[in-house]
């Protein structure tokens, strides 16, 4: 495979396979540069993951799954990098369910091709999964809508075309969405640096907006839905995601704003009860101290940065998958798409 | 007078007339610069308070009735000092307010000497106002709380001591209050660069968040009150302040936390019969596309940047001014205390 870094608009690949090592798209440094790290070992995926050049549920799920091919085509031990991998960042379940697909093959005897194989095939899978649920969600919204959406869902955080950010592309082409804005994502303004990347790039009318500027926007009634994607989402259908993302679904209530969250449906992670025994990642104070590398913060200041936040299953209007769309989600009709 | 920019702890004064000329700390360089700026004219007033240099609704306030003394000072035309200092910012009626009485003074033919006592009268009774809101702020709490702010509202928004933060002050020293969060304040992080400094000089156990986390926070239940100040009340109550304020009193209701709103009875706007009718200083979208003198966002795109919204009475627990406490503010109420 000789895939480009140079992408037309629809074909941005954040995570490109080479053949001997995993190409990932540095989105610490975007927009203000387009840098390229070449992973050669699963040592080096694990730090991609962990120290977010590589971010975004699935896109982590499918980063994982090539550093296990990298494991097996040197020969190394396999249990010690899935356990490396897995153990990169606790929140996104996606991480774990395409290990444990690498985990299964090689129980199952898998050689190197096959692992290749396995791993390819859950990067396209993904990407089909996000032309399908873009349709699925884009059918579920009023012609002429505003939407609002939160961190990075997009090309970047997937195989391509994106979750939520997926929805909105289908509603943008689809003549349903008028209007996009996207929250900032404080601290690592993945709304503001990527998203805006994606939807300036695509031609999409897009604005940004603080993150504590949600509710007057929603109240200005310019904002039919909000739509987010996941990082995990429990069997009752609580949902983790950026940190943000329950504080939109509040206000969204509050509103009678719409509130969706697209993920596929390897984001679904029926073993978990409810949000209550979702692990939120809590990353280092520094990430708040400082801002674009200079300390903004007096010295001696403390800060509390969950990135992560989970909400709950009675604030969301609908939870699109490829499998389809459960609206008013419970543990019931959760079961009922997902169970077995 | 001799003021000396050097200041203890609890004496920090941003605004400092110097008998000549006005003393401004830049709030834009703290916390890592405390430089000082010395206007000599309404002019560079006007300049210091629409560039953010000085900040606050009280420090504003008072900042102008000093711009209007300089113009006496020099025999400048005053119905234009007045004029222009009015149209340095739209959202904080203390501004408008300052302006007025001094226009009043003036009208009854107060010389230089007179004018210059009103605009110390305006800054000594902001002071005696904030540690008079202090103890009845301070006496809403329950020992033992945890608390959260947004901006800034300290000494550096006042003329010393702060309205909300005033509040949080007295709240610390009397034992009700036993830790206290800060949110950002995106995008000039107010909370981050003037909030946290104070509190940290203080010796104040305070952790900044994300203003996205704040929901997230409150449902962990750490959190019994949000306290913040004011830009405009008008008279049914309904609150202008910081963007970010009214998501705050979203959450803090759907999560059972009480919200006050503390500022001199100066921020009440009887002549505005509820929020919908304030203005809303909406700001250039430079200030979100950058961070830090850094471009963060991708060429091309756009913003929508709302310095202030408006959180309706309902919302609001408790108005406290230095005329008391209202609790659950309606018009009738308002009215009652403001009216006449």
């Amino acid at each position: 495979m000789t895939a480009s870094p140079a992408t037309s608009h629809d074909t941005i690949r954040a995570v490109q396979w080479q053949g001997d090592h995993l190409r990932l798209l540095d989105q610490r440094l975007l927009p203000r540069e387009e840098r390229w790290i070449d992973c050669r070992n699963a040592g080096e995926v694990t730090q991609a993951i962990r120290d977010l050049a590589v971010r975004g549920a699935p896109a982590i799920g499918i980063a994982a799954a090539w550093g296990v091919v990298l494991a097996a085509q040197q020969g190394a031990e396999l249990d010690q990098a899935l356990a490396q991998l897995r153990a990169a960042r606790p929140t996104a379940v996606n991480l774990m369910w395409a290990l444990d697909r690498m985990k299964g093959r090689i129980a199952a005897g898998a050689d190197v091709v096959a692992l290749e194989r396995e791993a390819q095939a859950i990067q396209d899978e993904d990407l089909a999964a996000n032309r399908h649920m873009g349709e699925l969600g884009a059918a579920l919204i009023v012609p002429g809508s505003g939407v609002m959406t939160h961190c990075n869902t997009g090309s970047l955080a997937t195989a391509g075309y994106g979750t939520a950010l997926g929805v909105i592309r289908a509603g943008v082409s689809a003549g349903r969405i008028e209007q996009v804005f996207a929250g900032e994502t404080r601290p690592w303004q993945q709304g503001a640096r990527l998203t805006m990347w994606e939807l300036v790039r695509d031609g999409i009318p897009a604005r940004l907006i603080a993150d504590s500027a949600a509710s007057h926007l929603m109240r200005s009634g310019v904002v039919q839905w909000v739509i987010v994607g996941a990082d995990r989402i429990a069997a009752n259908g609580d949902t983790a995601n950026k940190i943000g993302t329950y504080q939109l679904a509040i206000a969204a209530r509050h509103h009678g704003v719409k509130f969706m969250v697209v993920a596929p449906s390897s984001t679904v992670d029926m073993a978990t009860a409810n949000g209550d025994d979702i692990e939120i990642e809590l990353r280092d104070a520094a990430e708040l101290l400082s801002v674009a590398g200079q300390r903004t913060v007096v010295d001696g200041a403390d800060a509390w940065n969950p990135v992560f936040d989970v909400t709950p299953a009675e604030l969301i209007d609908a939870i699109v998958t490829e499998r389809g769309v459960i609206e008013r989600p419970n543990a019931k009709a959760m079961q009922a798409m997902f169970g077995h």
